[in-house]
């Protein structure tokens, strides 16, 4: 089995060498500069380690692994428009709309998503696309509470918000990996889990960074949140309890490995390094 | 076999009905805005109608014509906004970022078209759906070319952006009813003829209507394309030629239908239909 960062590396090429669809023309210069600013890719990587754990090669679930991050990705261009979360920087350079314009990032946002489901629709099976139809429209729905949510929200408002918003692309990492695997329905439980918590762990790193971060650590404006009245883990609890909190979701997401009945190893070490990022 | 506007009536039986996803939330209301503002649902009657034709039940299709409307009202909502087309008025109604404002409309956009694939990915085979994401690449191309295209464009290149914008999703129509009906591959050549060249009769004559109806005709603003500077076939060629062209594409369309080994006379009514309509 490889490790993140050798996985990480394989999602990074196939990504770069991704080839797009002919007509999408002058459209390919701006969804290229945007799956290629850089990312972590914490969703590609978390689907290879999923599939390789559940005994496949990474090869096999590429077109998944890079379909999820341009699904990602899609989100990133349009949430980041003006008429969203207006926000002019990304991964480190201009977003989108601020170097091609809003017309063209609106465009190239839509490109990303259907060119991950053409990808997805590589597989001979339905399964892989299922998933992220699901997940994508749990996201579209948990951005639209955040742009509409007045005031404080509930605690609980806050995490169904985040479990959609953050949590939903992350667990279709894991049922992605399963869908090619073809693991039983009977078998899915324990990975599901494991999947659902991941998400609410990486959504409360996700909220203590935006407060603790810089923008040079992050590749995007940090303390956003907090100037946008954006109820957050730090903004609810204080950033000690968040803190806490993190903690507590790590150790949940290492019960979830251990009650899974396969080598998770290479997925523990990747749970430490989402608890640790420092970006 | 039913006559198009009996498949018409269960196109908007099937829309009316359609259940959303839950985590849309409040994001229901501006996608079924779009979604039932009375459009002509020719798309979903092409699809229904072709599915017919190839002995299969317009019951069996339904997914599939509805993914597609889907898809068409996504490019709308879309299209319409500020950043690119900045259209008001659409289907005799306020469009939806004037509605809803622009935040809401990208994600109601967004939203149409994952739930598209989503209807899309009923089928036990991926077919419907990859038609489906081909056709959208190609008319997010087709928009983008139109966009961006600056001054008088060759009759060639005009033909070649309409043939991504309108024509491919017009083509999928087609495309769509072969694959559930599951057609050799070697007995689609005349059927994607006839799904070709249906694309561009619907666009010449669109842009016939474009410079002759009226705003309570059309239910979207007229003289559009004219005020905008954007080439089309009456610009290019004048009124009196672009109506030959239409009756000539019609022509054509009609030979295809001949070609084809089955009863076509549904779809040679529709075809009439799209060549006579006045909205």
């Amino acid at each position: 089995m490889r490790t993140p960062d050798e996985l990480r590396e394989l999602a990074e090429q196939s990504l770069t060498r991704l080839p797009l669809a002919d007509e999408l023309d002058g459209l390919e210069e701006p969804v290229r500069y945007s799956l290629l600013a850089g990312g972590k890719r914490v969703r590609p990587v978390l689907c290879l380690a999923t599939g390789e754990a559940l005994g496949r090669d990474a090869e096999e679930l590429l077109p998944a692994a890079c379909a999820l991050e341009l699904v990602h990705t899609f989100s990133l261009v349009h949430d980041d428009l003006p008429a969203l979360d207006d926000d002019a920087l990304r991964r480190g350079r201009p977003s989108s709309h601020v170097r091609f314009g809003e017309g063209v990032a609106i465009l190239a946002g839509d490109a990303l998503l259907a060119e991950a489901f053409r990808l997805a629709l590589r597989y001979p099976e339905p399964g892989v696309a299922r998933a992220l139809a699901d997940a994508t429209l749990g996201m579209i729905g948990g951005q639209y509470l955040d742009v509409t949510t007045e005031g404080e929200p509930e605690p609980e408002a806050l995490q169904h918000l985040h479990a959609l918003k953050t949590g939903r692309l992350l667990a279709a990492c894991v049922e992605c990996a399963l869908a090619v695997a073809g693991l039983p329905e009977e078998e899915r439980g324990a990975w599901r889990a494991f999947g659902r918590d991941v998400g609410l762990l990486f959504q409360i790193v996700d909220d203590v960074l935006d407060a603790t971060g810089t923008a040079e650590e992050l590749g995007k404006t940090p303390g956003k949140d907090e100037a946008a009245g954006k109820t957050t883990y730090v903004s609810l609890y204080g950033l000690e309890r968040a803190r806490e909190l993190a903690d507590d979701a790590r150790a949940r997401v290492l019960g979830d490995l251990d009650a899974i009945p396969a080598d998770t190893s290479v997925l523990e070490e990747l749970v430490a390094t989402i608890r640790e990022r420092r970006s």
